[in-house]
């Protein structure tokens, strides 16, 4: 078996943490070690090191080797540009077939966070079993609430018996609908969030690109030409910017035959924004949850991120104080999606040595 | 005529601006000089420099020293221990017999911010010509609220003709009174706000010192006799910590006899709080009053003060965010008095470099 983390996330909604040379799966915002390296951990039982892949952007893989030193630098495969999933998925792909004929892939982005490992494990192993097949397989996980940034995946009927871990055939794949529509799939049942997490064999994924995404294919057959060689990286950098930016989601798995789906329930968080990180976080007495020296008076229901500093909040709730060497944010809980506003308008000032 | 410039405060409630090293007059709070600085430039055309005594603390002096050196030193008074205004009017009064026998001295607190400094100006011409007699003269602010912070002032007969700066007789002075008699004041009309500038002549202030506070008077009259000699310091040393603690408005303007105001309309705040440095900034069209490198998303009626860093708000409203190099505080406004509450839990738990 071999795991693929998909590393190219530039995580501007967690700024000021998170910057154009530090994305957020490269920072320690959950606790001690940095959020790359807890994906790694948490599957080492399953994957060992040298089958684990890691694919991410250039200006990204010094900073990535060295968090991740275990992991064999040619595991590191480089994007010259990001052009979502699918494209990074049928890379992975190549190398591990070109590797060892085939096997099956977990999928995983770098930058989740998972409450329970175990459960997790125990989940990736019920995929893995049922990808033996050529299915494809996507990591379920049961809705919490109407959200509409996910996309929603339709189980349809049970393929294992009662008693072993469930596994469903999917009926259908519905990306980010609106919010009644999302209220009504809660209420109607038989709906999980699609985490972004697959399992499948290299092939089949492979197999799946060249029926539903020949463009894509075509690209993947050139580079597939010279893998291993001298020039493998030079012709990856002239064949990527070419290839189709397309997600595996939209482009495979809403259109692909024998999709089956695993449902997880092992603490997920895509960790999406600030907001999400104070759903996750151990909180104090007042609804603090808080890193960092901390002073407050009358504060309740915050986020306070502040690494070596002293914060102190008099007189105010729900707002998200992050603070970094050069800039700080604070923001109303609920509206940490506008970070990303920020980022523009530092971008359209030339604010540079904030991006 | 002399000034004599008040510099013992703490201004714990510009924390983390102030600190123990470094209080609210020796800061930039108000823009690029400092407030000491402001307050001894604003006097200049009225009084010189060697005519100027300033009274601080000793761990203090020597930034004072650095930021008013055109200041004689021999013009620093060192208190060993704050007393109140009272014994550091005393001790000050007594420099300025010693020095001329007897002129017109300027009593002014080094961290109050005058908007209109022309009007200043005139205003303490009027109240030096009124102190020429004998008269204790007291400079009143008009009230624009019903302020229980302030001591209140009521006004009596007019001694100027009309056509002069206004000069009133005080019938009463009220130590900060309960709401619903501020109230009253404001009502009835008649009323001034203290502000802590007096005007008077040294033997005057001595005189009725002599007269309401024999214990000061008399410790007052042992410094008196070493004045000047090498025995000085020590003697101030040993003397103050024994001298009781008291305003000059409780001790002496309360009770005196000969008391006239001058109301004055000069753009005055005490600058009590960082509300009230918000009260007064200039503003942009949100009603954010900014210092530093600013990004608002949706943010409305805060004040930023983060020389050298950038701060970015979002969805929030009426907060006060004041940043250094080691400490954050965000608080509501309206709460800022809850400030000195963190410099308390600081101590408390002893996270002595932040105070």
């Amino acid at each position: 078996m071999f795991a693929v983390i998909m590393a190219g996330g530039k995580g501007t909604r967690f700024w000021p943490r998170s910057r154009e040379a530090m994305p957020k799966h490269l920072l320690d915002i959950l606790g001690e070690r940095t959020i790359i390296r807890e994906t790694v951990e948490r599957i080492r039982p399953l994957v060992p090191a040298e089958r684990t892949l890691v694919v991410t952007g250039r200006s990204h893989a010094a900073e990535l080797i060295r968090q991740l030193p275990e992991i064999p630098p040619e595991n590191i495969l480089i994007e010259p540009v990001g052009r979502n999933t699918a494209p990074c998925i049928g890379l992975a792909a190549l190398h591990i077939r070109k590797c060892v004929g085939d096997a099956v892939m977990l999928v995983l982005p770098s930058d989740h966070r998972i409450g329970d490992e175990a459960a997790f494990r125990t989940v990736l192993q019920t995929a893995a079993r049922a990808a033996a097949g050529n299915a494809l397989v996507t990591i379920g996980i049961r809705p919490t609430g109407p959200e509409t940034g996910y996309g929603y995946i339709e189980q349809g009927d049970r393929c294992t018996p009662p008693g072993d871990t469930a596994v469903y055939r999917v009926r259908s794949i519905r990306e980010k609908p609106p919010r009644e529509e999302a209220e009504r799939f809660l209420k109607q049942g038989g709906f999980l969030w699609n985490s972004g997490m697959f399992v499948w064999k290299a092939s089949a994924i492979l197999e799946a690109i060249g029926r539903l995404l020949p463009d894509l294919n075509g690209g993947l057959m050139r580079i597939r030409e010279v893998l291993g060689t001298d020039q493998e990286q030079a012709v990856v950098d002239a064949i990527y910017p070419e290839l189709p930016s397309v997600s595996v989601d939209y482009g495979v798995m809403e259109k692909a035959r024998d999709v089956l789906t695993v449902p997880g329930d092992f603490g997920w968080s895509d960790l999406g924004s600030w907001d999400a990180l104070w759903e996750i976080s151990p909180k104090d007495e007042q609804g603090n949850a808080v890193r960092g020296e901390f002073v407050g008076i009358d504060a309740t229901r915050s986020l306070v991120h502040s690494p070596g500093k002293l914060v102190a909040l008099v007189g105010v709730e729900d707002l998200l104080v992050v603070q970094t060497a050069d800039a700080l944010l604070v923001c109303r809980r609920g509206h940490s999606q506008d970070v990303k506003k920020v980022v523009e308008e530092i971008e359209k000032r030339e604010l540079k040595g904030y991006l």
